[in-house]
Formats: C-alpha cells, sequence, structure tokens
C-alpha cells in the first residue's frame, strides 16, 4: 500500500474536545473520526487494526466450538418486556416504527433474540452443547461518553453464548473460556496488564468475571492481588466482601488498587433467560429441562482503545505485531535521488511478495521528519529507513521497534531478516 | 464441519407467514430466522453464503481502488437537516436519545456522514481520485416488508463513494464500476439474468443505472432489450421516455416486460451532497473547486435472496459455486456399518485437509431420504455418497449439481476429482 494513496494524514490539529489518550491518538493518527459524542468513523488505518482483533478473536472462539451466526439490532419490545428489561435498563435506545407504530429498542445485548431464536429448534440432548457467536454492532444510550473508543454509544461486539444440559457442563466451559480469553488478551499485546477480576454475579450468581486492563484511563477501581494475577472489582466490595479484604483466591491481603477498563465478561447466565422464555432441552428421558446459559463478551474498539492507552503516548504507538496495521513500514528518505527511488522500488516489490498488504511504502515527497512523525503513528514493528547513506553499503537500516534496536541490514537478505 | 455439531436444521414447519420463495427457503432451509416482518437473524448456514458474496464484492472493489472504513449507523439529525433530507426521506427511523436529548437517525446510507467526514482531510488534487467503502448495517423504516430478505429493515450493504475533481473522471471511475458490478453478479451466479437498467437519475442526473435481477419476485418492472442486454425501469418511462419506447441504447423497439428485483445501483452524485458540506478540494493552482462524487451499492442480503429467486424452488437449491456454504457434502448412508464408518472417516479427513472448511459431513444417524432432503436445502455443488454397495468397487458416488451429472469415483482419486 502507498501512503500517496492510502486514506490517512495525521490531522494537523489535537482533537481538542477529547479528553482521554485514546481518543487523541486515533484522531490524530488517522485511525478514526468522531462524529458525535460516543460514535466513531473507523478509518482505514484503524479498520486494518479492528479486523485483526477481530480474527485474533474468531480464531480462538472458533477454537472453543464456536459457531458464528449474526442477529439483528432491531429488537422488537415484548421480547424484553418478557425479560423484565424493558423499563430497567437504563441504555436501552427505545423509539417507535413511523409506518407499523411498533415500539423497537436497538440492542445493547442479544440474550432476547438467542434465547427465543434457540427454543425455535427444539433442542434434544443431543444438542447440546452449542456455542453460538457473533460480532454485531451493539446500541448503549450512554450516560457519559467522553472516554474515546473505551466507552461508545455504538461498538462492535464479540458475544458469545453457550447452552448446556446442566450447570457441570456450563462450569466446565466458563473454566475454558478463561484460557482463550488470557490467548486473546495476550495475542492484543496487553496480557500483562490485564486481570481476571471477581465481579459481581447479579441476584442469581456470587461472582462473574470481568477481564480488566490497568490504566489510568479507566473508569473502574480493582483491587489487584500479585500472588496469583488475580483482582476484585471494587463495586462488589460491598457487596460480597473477599473475606478480611483478602484475595478470594489466595487469601493475599497485599492488594493493590488500580483504575482500569473493563475489556471483556464472563458470565454464568443459568436460566435466567432460558425461564422467561422456556427454553427447554428433550433429556435422554424424553423428560423437559431447562437449558443452562453462558455469555461471553468483548467490545472491540474498548478492546483497541485500551491498547492505544497501554502502548501510546498519544503522539506514537508500537502496536503489538498481531494488530499492528502494518507489518513493514518502508520509509524512503528522498526519493528525488534516482538511486533511492529505484531501490526502493525493488524492496518494495520484494517484500510485497511475501507479505502482501502488510507494507506501507511512503512514497510522498515530504521531509524525514513529517514521515517520522506520521510513522510514529502507524507504529509498525519494523521501521525499513532506505538512504542515500546506507544504499552505499548496499543496505538499509532496519529498526525493530518492539526491541528499540536498530540494524543495517544487507538488501539481498532483508526478506530473510524480517522472516 | 459435521452436521450432528453444526446448529442447522430443517424447520418442519412450512413458515406459513412468509409470502416469498426466498423467505420460505431460508427460513426452512436454516439459513435465517425472522425476528419481526423485515427483521433477520442470519444463521451460521446462511453466514457462510453472505460472507462469501461479501468477499467477492470485497475483492471486486478493492480491485477497483477502494479503502474500507467503517462509518457508524447513529448519525445525529444535524447532518440531515444540512442536505434538507431529515423531513423528505420517508424510511428514516428516527428518535431521541434519553439522556442527551439529541436527536438522532439510523442511516439509511451514509452521504450525510462521508462528506463532512472528507471535508475534514483538506483535500488537495493530489488526494484525487479516492474510493472509500464499507459493509455496513443499513436501517430503512420500509413501509411493507414482505419479501423476506429482498426488502429488509435491517440489511447490510456495501456501499462505496468515489471522489473526483472533475465529472470526466467520475465518468470514467464509472464505467469501471460497471465492469466491476457485472463480474460480482456474474460470480454470484445471476450474471445472465441481472439486466443493467436505466433508471431516474433524480433531480441533477438524466439517469442513474440500477441492476435489476429478473424473477416473479421482484417489485419492480424493466423493459429488457435483448439485443443489448440492457433495460428500463418502468418508473422512468414517464419522467425521460426512451424515444418512441425503444432502448436508449441501441434503438431497439422490441422490449419485453418482466419483473425484477434491484440487486445494486449506481450514482453520479456530481456535488449534490458536496455543495451542502462545502467539500472542495485545492486545485493546482491553488483555487478551491467542489469535489464531484458517484456513489455505489449493493445491499447483501437482497443479493442472496435474489439468488434464492433465481436458484432454489423453495426445496431445494445449487448454490453457484463461489458462494455455496459448503463446496462439497458428504453423506454416508449407513453408518453403523463398520465399512461404511471407517472409509467415510478416512474420506473426510483427506477431504477437509485440502478444503479445511469446505466440507460438511452428515454423521447423523438418520434414513437416507431424511439426509437428502436436508442435502437439497444446503445445495452444495458437490454431493459425494458414501454406500456399502459402492465401497464393494473402492468407489463413491459423486453427484455434481450443476451438470445434473453422476459419476462413481475411485476413493483414491476423489481429491483429484474435486479438484
Amino acid at each position: 500500500m502507498k501512503q500517496s494513496i492510502f486514506f490517512n494524514q495525521i490531522v494537523k490539529q489535537a482533537a481538542t474536545d477529547e479528553v482521554s489518550v485514546n481518543a487523541k491518538f486515533f484522531i490524530q493518527g488517522g485511525y478514526a473520526d468522531k462524529l458525535m459524542s460516543g460514535v466513531y468513523t473507523i478509518l482505514p488505518l484503524g479498520l486494518r487494526v479492528l479486523k485483526k482483533i477481530e480474527n485474533i478473536i474468531r480464531e480462538e472462539v472458533v477454537a472453543a466450538g464456536g459457531q458464528e451466526l449474526l442477529m439483528p439490532s432491531l429488537h422488537p419490545k415484548e421480547n424484553w418486556v418478557q425479560t423484565g428489561r424493558w423499563d430497567t435498563v437504563d441504555d436501552l435506545f427505545r423509539f417507535v416504527s413511523h409506518y407499523s407504530k411498533i415500539e423497537l429498542a436497538l440492542g445493547p445485548t442479544h440474550e432476547e433474540v438467542i434465547s427465543p431464536l434457540v427454543k425455535k429448534f427444539n433442542l434434544s440432548y443431543k444438542n447440546l452443547p452449542l456455542y453460538l457467536f457473533q460480532f454485531q454492532t451493539k446500541f448503549r444510550d450512554e450516560k457519559r461518553a467522553k472516554s474515546g473508543l473505551l466507552r461508545g454509544r455504538e461498538f462492535i461486539m464479540k458475544d458469545l453464548y453457550s447452552f448446556h444440559s446442566d450447570e457441570k457442563d456450563m462450569d466446565d466451559y466458563y473454566e475454558k473460556m478463561k484460557v482463550h480469553y488470557k490467548n486473546i488478551f495476550n495475542r492484543c499485546g496487553i496480557g500483562e496488564k490485564t486481570y481476571i477480576t471477581y465481579a459481581s454475579g447479579g441476584s442469581f450468581s456470587k461472582y462473574s468475571h470481568e477481564y480488566q486492563t490497568v490504566t489510568g484511563a479507566g473508569e473502574d477501581l480493582i483491587y489487584i492481588c500479585d500472588n496469583c494475577k488475580t483482582a476484585v472489582n471494587k463495586e462488589i466490595i460491598g457487596e460480597h466482601p473477599p473475606a478480611g479484604g483478602a484475595c478470594p483466591q489466595c487469601g493475599n491481603k497485599d492488594l493493590k488498587e488500580e483504575k482500569s477498563v473493563e475489556v471483556g465478561n464472563i458470565f454464568k447466565l443459568k436460566d435466567k433467560f432460558s425461564q422467561p422464555f422456556d427454553l427447554t432441552y428433550a433429556d435422554k428421558d424424553g423428560g423437559k429441562k431447562p437449558v443452562v446459559m453462558g455469555c461471553y463478551g468483548i467490545g472491540l474498539q474498548r478492546l483497541m482503545g485500551a491498547v492505544a492507552e497501554v502502548k501510546s503516548d498519544g503522539k506514537s504507538i508500537v502496536w503489538p505485531r498481531e494488530i499492528a496495521p502494518f507489518k513493514i513500514h518502508l520509509i524512503p528518505l528522498n526519493l528525488k535521488l534516482e538511486s533511492v527511488a529505484e531501490k526502493t522500488r525493488e524492496i518494495y516489490e520484494s517484500l510485497s511478495a511475501v507479505w502482501k498488504n502488510e507494507v506501507l511504502l511512503d512514497d510522498r515527497d515530504l521531509s524525514a521528519g513529517e514521515k517520522f512523525a506520521e510513522a510514529d503513528f502507524v507504529g509498525a514493528p519494523y521501521r525499513v529507513i532506505v538512504s542515500e547513506k546506507t544504499l552505499k553499503q548496499d543496505s538499509v537500516e532496519v529498526q525493530m521497534k518492539e526491541s528499540g534496536k536498530t540494524e543495517l541490514v544487507e538488501i539481498g537478505k532483508l526478506v530473510e531478516f524480517l522472516s
């Protein structure tokens, strides 16, 4: 991809109405554009990152048996009345169809759709367990939306719903998903900063679990146990206080308070939604039993925002390898020199032959300073600098941004070096 | 993929409240579920088709220079007031945010978002032409939604917007897109039935072009010229009647009336949206000039619905090769026989090694009749039947659904045969 064509550029003015680091970074770096409070367009540079995050999540969920479907955003009122949530969910967008006069909601989550959907398939024990997920746009009428991509009124969520014949099977799957969630946050580069966190289980479960990433931009407060790398959300201290203020897992009392953002959650729904929708299955003996459910969410823009909060200073970033918008940023320093232009063409072709869409070439007639300032926003793990000086040694400079190291690499060995 | 696990099954009762062939087929075949009028969940089987359609379109649009982004569904009222469309677009969902009291619309199209977005980037002539597209969920408060997936209140659209320095450049790109649209409909298997159709250009252009697929389920009426494979939409007969009722392209007067459904459209917007948003670019001489725009839409569910209308009878389908949910349907006839079970395992492994997720194995203990009835709904181009009888010749029966031919193929040569 050539930068002269690529629809991306540093927005010269800082995004002054944004208070969060991630929003400033994403807007100035050309990853996103703010349409209104809590509502962002994801620009081509940002969409490359978001799609990679999506693919990591999809791989992990499919590895755990997930089957993908796509549910609608428009929900009929009756489904939400059935669970008693029409009037109780504060951030539900509600409105009326002009023509049909039907009352509608925009789905902030999909238990009210997937439970009656699965019911239609007349499950037997042979169909269980069943794991259904989607990447789908959620809408939430947020009271405050001032944290950039961390708290959107509209965002893509991966929501997975699991259906089981009993609680034991749900519990086993819940533990399995913990492993995959850990993989997801590791692969997105925030594993170190992300803690599985005891949170409120609501009225029907003692605990649920959140995944909380430590960042000053977070709106949550957690207490971290460094012993077992677990945390407790402050919201449950009053509700189910860990005995003596200790870690509920290992008893450690030396907990550390940190601000954090919730990047995912897993929840044992049990029969909370199968009851109101009469979602049952036919057991071996032919009897009807309630289906036991779990649900597992990750907001994609929020995860991307959390990575930016952890990895960027608002002006630059080094993206984790698996989600970087480009693997290689090829930057020739003076394209007016025929020697530089020619070698750059050669190198671009040889790198593109191997890494296809993963090579970004800055083919513009700009100063080195301008190019580097933008490259800091792009944050590719490898930056390859083509200059007259190093070409004399038939070499280019390779900056490995993760390690901070720089090496002079012979052009003939460049593909091998980057492999 | 094993059918015992795959979340799909024939819905035993016909979808009696549906009037269209595509809705009956999709619901009974387990491709989609109706949440309410005009609002469907796309089930795993259907999503496999929809994603393949999406990828075909993406390939063609990227080949034409398109860069992908993702705009929001929530639009602020002011953007629609600016173009005068807040009060004039009948099918706009409008509502008020509970907390902020802001008036919002759900985007039925995105000129009102992309025009001010692109304006922020202070375009110069060097940035043009520019082609931006998305796959994004559209909402339309449809008066009537009785045609299944052909007319949804919520659906995914590929919308591409092109930005040019002058009309000549827009005209050239418009012609280029016609080629890619032809490719798309060919690859989706409805090229033969799909006509580029002269339609109303609105107040600022004599014609726009629609792509109309001939089907009795269509709500449009077109007049087809078999000479040049072009059509005219009836809606413009009164407005810009083809001279003497003749084909506007070749003058042929022998036109044939057909019912059809619009599966795509391309539109020369010119400065219709750049004017209200003052979207200009800096020309070579430094002067400001209005950006010239085009837009190009395809509704994905509608396209999928049109294929079903053309290719299915409500009980069976033969999917066009590139969009079939599975390439190969492997159907053993009596898995209780150890010889059949063992050979089926071997064949499934060898086929899956080559075609990974493209092989569907019916590993269930059902009668041949039940399996074939479901297989007719799945519509894979190749059906491989494993039975005791043919195993005696170390062979399987391969049904090639497109040609209707059946061959006995040696197991050792099966991969080669299917390649």
